[in-house]
């Protein structure tokens, strides 16, 4: 691994996040809110970063499938520890803990938050928060491959190591254009939430913000109440599609987009959209026979409440631990499972779930045809042994690292419930969990520690473990 | 699948299950307690239903796959529900589901009990209470196949279907021989314990039941404290000895008394050693630092919870409910690893786990080393994918299954502690769990239907899932 290969990539990436700062510049401009200089001086000094690194490394031939995921693993660090310095600089949060946790939590677009009173933030600094969930949304290294092309030959792994889904297909030969379409889609359907939620009310900075929350399914919201401030079944609703569109597959927006509507009839979205309504219809049938009255309201937020969920978005707009346990459960259940392969949802993603269950039919076959060969198959093609252990290995590490997490959690002292949904809702970058950081509460009062362990498990679900895991293994470094 | 080849086997297991009736029906009438003509004639019943059988039924030629596998489930549930009469007769316990539970959980050697007074039992019944652990333990269908060679050809799937472990090595080339050599251990072990117990001033009576718990790694006893009752550190390093050695592999015991001492250092009981005794560690150190006093005593009952757990006997020393709440989650996981392979205890086992982390590592591997081959070695053989493939597909199934037994019990009003408790303990074959279900508490209280719910995780359990779900797949039946 050669030093110079990986800090002439991380100076793309400057560029990009120095740009990104534009969004909160424009805003405190607006705002008069007296940080304009800040963001100001954040963009010219991480620019300069770049092109020093820039001048000094020179272009690499060639980066190994290696340096691909360190490259992946340290530009995400780096820009979260580079997007925490105005939240420490502006005092807004002062401790570096905090600062990070709500960095990290923003481009991982886990959306769970240290603040206590959001709306006591200034507003720039609230689009800064919002802008980090949109950047990590479709993803920095994707952007970054789009805009430079010049990465080149090594942008495969780096797209790779950080597109989510274990099945890639690509929407165009050339992975830089791929990067660039799935950007345009994203940006495409971005304004036009956006206006819808003009249309419904809302001033553009709420807007715009609320948008970054759900295209990227991330779920910061400029609101304490979040969505659920609004008080609105229409913008309720505009949130409902886009945060389902957002979980959704974008190649296959990309299809339809371009007139092949026929794209959504994927195995993996129709497998998406089943288990969302699925679990909507039981929750609906649990909290109705528990008492619940039968109403729109009632329907709107248990579909709102899962669909936020499964997409791994972690918006609110009903306090969900009053729900029955049951209920509760299947939320639970749902953070693992997670959103589709190249959308911006988090956890698990359905086609892993899918592949499993293949799987498990075929190890069960096995047990009573011990002769017989039952390959997995997917949209009609058998995969290769070598991509199903891949899956399922995948899905084994998810739960250990998930058993590991709610360890560390218990050990600091926090309670069963709170163990459990603090390390479900950030390694599957949902945001808010259960017990004290359930819907209505927020991660202030993790202990350091463990705002330090959630970090890593917001940012080991966000590459999808393997990116996190391997630089973890000694044979790794050797 | 001929009815006819099932009737015939299920008559040999009548008698074996009929001669079982001479223990309580010795001590009822050694204590005059009055249930001797119930014992007599339950023995007699079967005997006679059992000969009924054989004489209708004409020999099987052979037995397939699936018969062996139906047959199998069909014996524990049989032998459960007649195992279930005297305790209903009697009056003890006079709700059909309470009876079915505490004889499921004997014969599956879990060790749940839904009696609130063990002690107002007559003492013959529960000599049957734990006679149904001794049986369970080393297996019913194993001393059918010991007893009676005659089942022959089809020995051998039933064999594969009943007894615990994915890689089965026999120590005789005969399966016949196999089962009557592991009986002839177990028998040996459970006499020495016996003795051991006696000379620690137990009687007959409790020393037996003890014992059968122990070996049987099953956790009835006769007292409601458990073995806390008894109150000496010499019954407790008893119990711990012997309930280490009935969790490890029976294998290695039959070559340790055939002088081949060396046998121990096999991979999968250096790993069953080093999980106890790192566990104890940690639950100690953990213990030490939450406030407890350091002391033998401390540590003699954070090795006996570790070893009674690890082994699933489930016996209580002390109420570790009173522990710090990791030290519970690290019992929790314990319960899901279990014992040995060829062991009398349940959950996972050993070598499993061992085989799902080199796995996961062959998997973490080949994602940095695409074209790398990395096999999945035990004891220096390489595995095939097969046997690969039906070692992660149990261990995912197992906690599929798991998982769908925390949403049925949550949905029937448990709280979250004492659902994953109870599925866990029942599905691991350990007894005690977590909550309402805790080492100090029973299972009197659970739902009817949770009861049902928890008998099929025992029988799950103790038959390693397989033999149950491909009951439930309708390819099976075809």
């Amino acid at each position: 691994m050669k030093l110079s290969n990986i800090l002439y990539v991380l100076s793309g990436l400057l560029f990009i996040l120095s740009g990104s700062f534009l969004f909160p510049l424009l805003f405190s401009i607006f705002f008069r809110d007296g940080l304009h200089f800040l963001f100001a001086f954040q963009m010219v000094g991480m620019l300069g970063l770049g092109l020093l690194l820039k001048r000094l490394c020179p272009k690499p031939t060639e980066l190994s499938v290696r340096e691909g995921f360190l490259i992946v693993a340290l530009t995400w660090v780096v820009s979260s520890l580079l997007g925490a310095l105005p939240f420490m600089i502006s005092g807004a949060i002062p401790s570096f803990t905090d600062a990070f946790f709500e960095t990290m939590s923003g481009y991982t677009t886990t959306g769970a938050s240290i603040l206590k009173d959001i709306e006591a933030l200034p507003q720039s600094l609230l689009v800064w928060r919002s802008t980090t969930h949109w950047l990590g949304g479709m993803g920095v290294i994707a952007l970054a491959v789009a805009i430079f092309p010049a990465l080149g030959v090594g942008a495969s792994h780096l797209f790779k190591a950080e597109a989510p889904g274990p099945i890639k297909e690509k929407i165009s030969p050339r992975i830089s254009e791929t990067a660039k379409l799935l950007w345009i889609v994203y940006l495409l359907f971005s304004i036009v939430e956006t206006l819808l939620l003009m249309v419904g009310g809302l001033n553009l900075y709420e807007s715009l913000c609320t948008t970054f929350g759900t295209m990227a399914t991330g779920g910061f919201s400029t609101r304490n109440a979040s969505i659920a401030a609004y008080n609105s079944p229409y913008i309720d609703y505009v949130v409902i599609v886009f945060m389902f569109l957002a979980g959704a597959n974008f190649n296959l927006h990309y299809w339809a987009l371009r007139g092949k509507i026929t794209a959504y009839r994927d195995s993996e979205f129709r497998l998406y959209a089943g288990v969302a309504l699925l679990a909507t219809g039981i929750i609906v049938f649990v909290r109705w026979t528990e008492g619940a009255l039968w109403s729109e309201s009632m329907i709107r937020s248990s579909l709102f409440q899962t669909v936020s969920v499964v997409t791994t978005t972690g918006f609110i707009t009903d306090d969900y631990e009053k729900w029955p346990l049951v209920t509760q459960i299947i939320l639970l259940l749902l953070m693992f499972i997670g959103g589709c392969t190249t959308s911006t949802g988090g956890a698990i993603k359905n086609v892993r779930v899918y592949v499993l269950f293949k799987y498990l039919s075929s190890v069960l076959k096995k047990v009573f045809h011990p002769h017989g060969v039952f390959p997995v198959k997917v949209r009609d093609r058998s995969l290769t042994e070598s991509t199903v252990s891949n899956i399922v290995g995948f899905i084994v590490l998810y739960i250990l690292l998930f058993v590991v997490g709610v360890l560390c959690m218990a050990g600091m002292g926090l309670d069963l419930a709170t163990s459990i949904g603090s390390v479900a809702a950030t390694l599957g970058n949902i945001g808010p969990g259960l017990g004290a950081v359930g819907p209505v509460d927020n991660y202030s009062a993790v202990p350091i520690l463990g705002k330090w362990v959630l970090s890593f498990m917001m940012l080991a679900g966000r590459l999808e473990i393997f990116t996190v895991l391997v630089l973890l293994m000694p044979r790794f470094w050797r």
